[in-house]
């Protein structure tokens, strides 16, 4: 910012507005984002109401609750009447009770009835996702009013392109049909006459968002209908609300692989204690779970004394449990997501784990022998008398933890779907956790077999 | 399959197609994909044009390119032609450098030429996701005219609600049109009137899709047109196109970030040697890379006999570097994906994840005190008599490591990027290998400075 605009009052309506005037939606939306809080309001209360409203439907803004929050309350509330409800929805879940309180009762009857609605349903579902401004028609209309219909209301309704046609005296939903066939019919058409023959899809309002995501995406709708149990629409999902959803359910399944609670908000908008908050619990629940480590590794304490040989491998063997773990763990959540296998198939994959783990296993456990091999002979390192011994020990070892991190990576995903979790929660930290107290216990009985009466 | 259907002989065209008769398309794509390939391909050959277009347009659909390939030359060369092409491409890209020679001469000259333009884009950008099949009018025509002619095209569009109005001589894209507002226009007004006010948003044709996606989120589109560098349209990709892509990536994303090769097949379809091959290669060089930790070990070993006390906590030790390191790599792989942070916004990450690190680093060393502390006292242990000391050895190594998990975690996205590699190629085993090896340097060196002269 140069001083000349640092100058300016910045209750200056205009001069706020005027570098808005050029930006299109995004870009002023990028704009709005970097400035401070108060300026930032001081903008968006100088901007005309439609462009106020385009700017706060942006998902990208961020912030909307403390702007609306800092508004004066009518001017708020006007706002919030003309956005489209799911959005506005969205914007009074960040507001706090209080301020809900002083807002939702200036809201215009309608408006306030439909957030209300959509306020009722939880997070991530149908429900919560909908917006309630669709175009429905009655059944006994035709393709020339329904076509006037719409153009009264276009402006209030997030699609028009999918026309929702309803019987005419029960209002249970009948048929959809696309803004494509409408046009394409003639004007004295009933609208049945143009609707589609498959009776429509729909979902129930608790449905949970990537559950519709599938069911938009294999059926290729711009919008799918949420029905109540008697039929009645109470809703639709659009496409781009489902994209916008995907996203972040995209970036919560990262979060969680990685050990992580979801962040909700960007990584440098967290606050520092916050930030500390998502991480720690997690953190510390697999450091108690890998404190297990240390009290297996007692148990073995002798042999470690006897041979401390046995102890310069523990982390290669260790790790490579947690990768090969890690590994079948990201394959079965994403399959499970997909819906690509069912809870029941859990017997498939174990069969195919199992010998693909064996072999893996096979491979580490070959370049851990030539590794050993090499060291010992080239003179680099000297694993003593026994060194074929140990050789043999630490690659029958990698089998066994392989194959063990396999099964066990691609078995936690089922066992959390079956408890009633998300699949998703399944982290790479908590799957190595897992396997590697299961590790030490394999490397020690195997390393007892083949080294018993020699080095043990 | 009951006794009788297996009787049935199964080149009875009516019988095969019957179980279908009664299915919405995704449904008969199920249906298909539960079939034998042979049978799948009579079932196909049976159904009218019309219908098998439907299916093999279903991005659910399995084998489509063995079953093009499996169907008479001329019937498959008809269904590709009367698919969308960005489609007819897909499939195609499935096909063996035979089976194409074969098919694409017997294609229609339009149809052969947009498929093999979509072909020379490589794959995962804007080019290869587009379809030619658009809705494009000069800007000299009436809203009346242009209605007209998307009635008689709309068939063969993908998308209708997105006009394109280029200048009736360069055939530039000038503006977008919605149908929306297309509907509300009178009759005689010129196309322009009802077009946007501000410049399309278009896309260069090698642009990655993750960019389009975002593209298309910010500004709410249905469909982006893709454009050359004379603004010439080469064609759109639409939001259903993207919503698939962005699926098919965030599944690419987790596998990555499991340590395994991208799977392109669901993972009971993947043949054994494949499953190994996309696993075996990042688990050997995981494996490698971790063979360093046995070099450290090495290095260490007298100070091991020495205190074999000190081996005891090492898993602990490593695993929550690991962990740390983890965490912090799927926050910034998102953050660097949703475009939140730039390249040259590292140094504002590092400084928040270096006092970050420390106090996670803290809060897990005084459990491991806590928890020494507690065993030693209550007999359930001998750490010797300098147990005060380990405890504080173990606590110092954890903040160390725990921090340069954290920082290394953060920076190795930003440092993949800025070598040119998707960020998200930075794996969990990746992180947990890179911090493993630096881990035990800094315990065995916290070791030295505190136990130096007593246990060591």
């Amino acid at each position: 910012m140069n001083q000349k605009q640092f100058l300016r009052p910045i209750v200056d309506a205009a001069a706020l507005s005027a570098p808005l005037a050029d930006y299109n939606t995004a870009d002023a939306v990028e704009y709005l984002n970097a400035l401070p809080l108060p300026q930032a309001t001081n903008t968006l209360a100088a901007l005309s109401l439609p462009r106020a409203v385009k700017l706060l439907e942006a998902p990208e803004l961020q912030h909307a609750g403390a702007l609306i929050a800092a508004l004066p309350p009518a001017r708020a509330a006007a706002l919030l009447g003309l956005m489209a409800d799911d959005r506005a929805t969205d914007i009074v879940h960040e507001l706090d009770d209080a301020e809900r309180a002083r807002l939702i009762p200036l809201l215009a009857p309608e408006a306030r009835r439909s957030i209300q609605l959509l306020l009722s349903y939880p997070p991530n579902t149908a429900g919560a996702l909908m917006t309630t401004e669709f175009v429905a028609v009655p059944a006994d209309w035709t393709v020339a009013q329904t076509m006037q219909h719409i153009r009264e209301v276009e402006r209030s309704r997030e699609t028009v392109y999918a026309i929702y046609v309803l019987d005419p005296h029960s209002r249970q939903l009948l048929q959809v049909v696309t803004m494509r066939r409408l046009i394409t019919g003639e004007p004295e058409d009933a609208i049945l006459a143009v609707a589609q023959v498959n009776p429509p899809v729909t979902v129930n309002p608790l449905l949970d968002q990537e559950e519709v995501a599938q069911l938009i995406r294999r059926h290729d709708l711009l919008a799918i209908p949420v029905v109540d149990a008697q039929q009645h629409m109470l809703g639709i999902v659009t496409v781009d609300d489902i994209l916008d959803a995907l996203i972040d359910e995209s970036t919560e399944d990262v979060h969680k692989f990685g050990g992580v609670e979801a962040l909700d908000k960007p990584y440098m908008q967290i606050g520092f204690l916050e930030m500390l908050r998502k991480r720690a619990g997690w953190l510390s629940v697999l450091f108690l779970g890998e404190m297990l480590t240390a009290s297996a590794m007692q148990h073995y304490e002798d042999e470690l004394a006897r041979a401390v040989v046995l102890t310069l491998f523990i982390p290669l063997i260790m790790s490579s449990g947690g990768n090969s773990g890690s590994q079948a763990t990201s394959l079965l959540i994403r399959s499970l997501a997909l819906r690509e296998l069912r809870l029941r198939d859990w017997w498939k994959v174990a069969l195919r784990e199992l010998p693909t783990g064996v072999v893996l296993g096979a491979i580490l456990g070959l370049l851990a022998i030539v590794r050993i091999t090499i060291w010992q002979l080239a003179g680099l390192h000297d694993y003593g008398e026994h060194w074929k011994l140990l050789a043999v020990t630490i690659g029958a070892a990698l089998v066994g933890i392989v194959t063990f991190g396999s099964l066990s990576g691609s078995m936690l995903p089922f066992v959390l779907k079956r408890l009633g979790f998300d699949p998703a929660s399944a982290s790479a930290p908590f799957v190595a956790t897992l396997v590697d107290v299961t590790g030490l216990v394999i490397y020690f009985s195997i390393a007892a077999m083949i080294l018993g009466g020699t080095l043990l």
